[in-house]
């Protein structure tokens, strides 16, 4: 992979798509926003042990080689790149990527080694891959925020592009955790994005607390079934500080167990919207 | 240098010596190496902050851009890079390489901040002038084997070169801290190349014991004015753990305060030799 990427890289725009695979419209959604920013579309599909903690769901998370090589091609990618576990992670690993101040918010509190190991990966994966681009979803909006920062601090070049979150047609957000959910909890799942919407509205009607609307929001979960909150915060879109009061666009992000599989949505909140 | 390096690497072998100036005969001998492994020589100057601790000596360090320019270009270099900390560091920098066991070693131990600048500072630089190889020197035995680590386990597509240490005709090592001692401490200084020496003597008569090579280096190096032994270890050369006894090659290192400059040196010590 490295050896072709050095050659491509020479003459063509490699636009990268690294996922975890189980891919869902979601993943394609970004497939096709790399097929129309260059000339090379390569996704990586590796389930990247060092984002797991403890008692996370590793060994659990779905896997589906063969489905997912048939999308990723009918969707116009050029290489799939699916290394092993050993090759990325050999005996003796021990170098590691660290943001001291992004991840100290939203899922990093709860996931404590996750960002350090997204960080790790997408930098493995950017050093084999050698993409002039890579396109990453905004659900996982605080992802988008470290793998920025990230490449802005180390200097890699390589361009982010951040695709926007797809949804089902009732607005849960795509998710390949979505998988683990049974009928019912399917439904307590919408909680998430009626949570977002109702926040939205509610700053529409001229609302600027956000205390008051985090509170409305968790009111608005906790009605459903087999929920458990882990957060909800309203904060600056860049710096990821909690905004207290909502004077200009700033992002709503929550993270909810639902039964025990755990979903995040996230959205901007507009005053002028 | 970013949009050069991306130019120049598709048809030319690009070989980068990363140094802090200040430039000996030490740097010019990895230039020479470089020249005769590539087809572009960069060499970076750049005192990086990250690096040096609380109350080590950054601001004191020495400095001479107009000389290190001339001498770098007299040995072959074609691209000096000298950027900026602002521009390496823009405000708010927050992400760090870091090794969680090399560093637990040697150097790693009394200056614990070094390994996590030296990783990071040099990820940086390859980002920035995207070398096929890289030249080290062996002086810095333990920076050479983090530097070689990072490689490996992030999969940088960089070949690792290290050039042997540089000596002055007495055989102290050339560093760029030599320029801090008087004339009374440079004779001093000697006592570290010395205890290398005689090391190497006791293993060559069948000394098997690191303890007793350790214990006649202290002495040795104690009989000498105004120094200040750090450390002085016998370890695997791979994974820098303590080596008890000596049956087959190890490397011996060590640091130690000369009035108040640390100055550090590293051999092989062989039994077959």
């Amino acid at each position: 992979m490295q050896a072709l990427a050095d050659r491509l890289r020479a003459e063509r725009r490699i636009v990268f798509v690294p996922t975890m695979g189980f891919l869902h419209e979601g993943h394609l959604s970004l497939i096709r926003i790399a097929r129309n920013a260059g000339d090379v579309v390569v996704v990586s599909i590796f389930v990247n042990p060092t984002q797991f903690g403890p008692g996370e769901d590793f060994q659990e998370y779905p896997r589906a080689l063969d489905r997912d090589l048939a999308l990723a091609e009918k969707e116009g990618a050029d290489i799939v790149f699916t290394p092993s576990e050993a090759e990325l992670y050999p005996e003796g690993f021990e170098t590691y990527v660290h943001l001291e101040r992004l991840p100290r918010h939203l899922c990093g509190l709860s996931r404590p080694v996750f960002f350090r190991g997204v960080a790790t990966v997408v930098t493995k994966l950017f050093h084999i891959v050698k993409p002039h681009a890579a396109v990453f979803g905004e659900k996982d909006y605080q992802q988008v925020m470290v793998v920025k920062k990230m490449v802005r601090d180390l200097n890699m070049d390589v361009e982010i592009i951040a695709g926007p979150t797809v949804r089902e047609p009732d607005g849960l957000a795509m998710s390949s955790r979505n998988s683990y959910l049974s009928k019912e909890q399917r439904r307590s799942a919408l909680s998430l994005r009626k949570a977002l919407i109702e926040a939205q509205q509610m700053v529409s009607s001229g609302e600027r607390s956000s205390a008051r609307i985090v509170s409305a929001a968790k009111d608005s979960i906790a009605s459903f079934p087999e929920t458990d909150i882990d957060y909800i915060r309203i904060f600056d879109p860049e710096t990821l500080e909690d905004r207290k009061e909502i004077n200009g666009p700033v992002r709503m992000a929550l993270a909810v167990r639902v039964g025990s599989t755990r979903l995040i949505d996230n959205d901007l909140l507009n005053p002028a919207r």
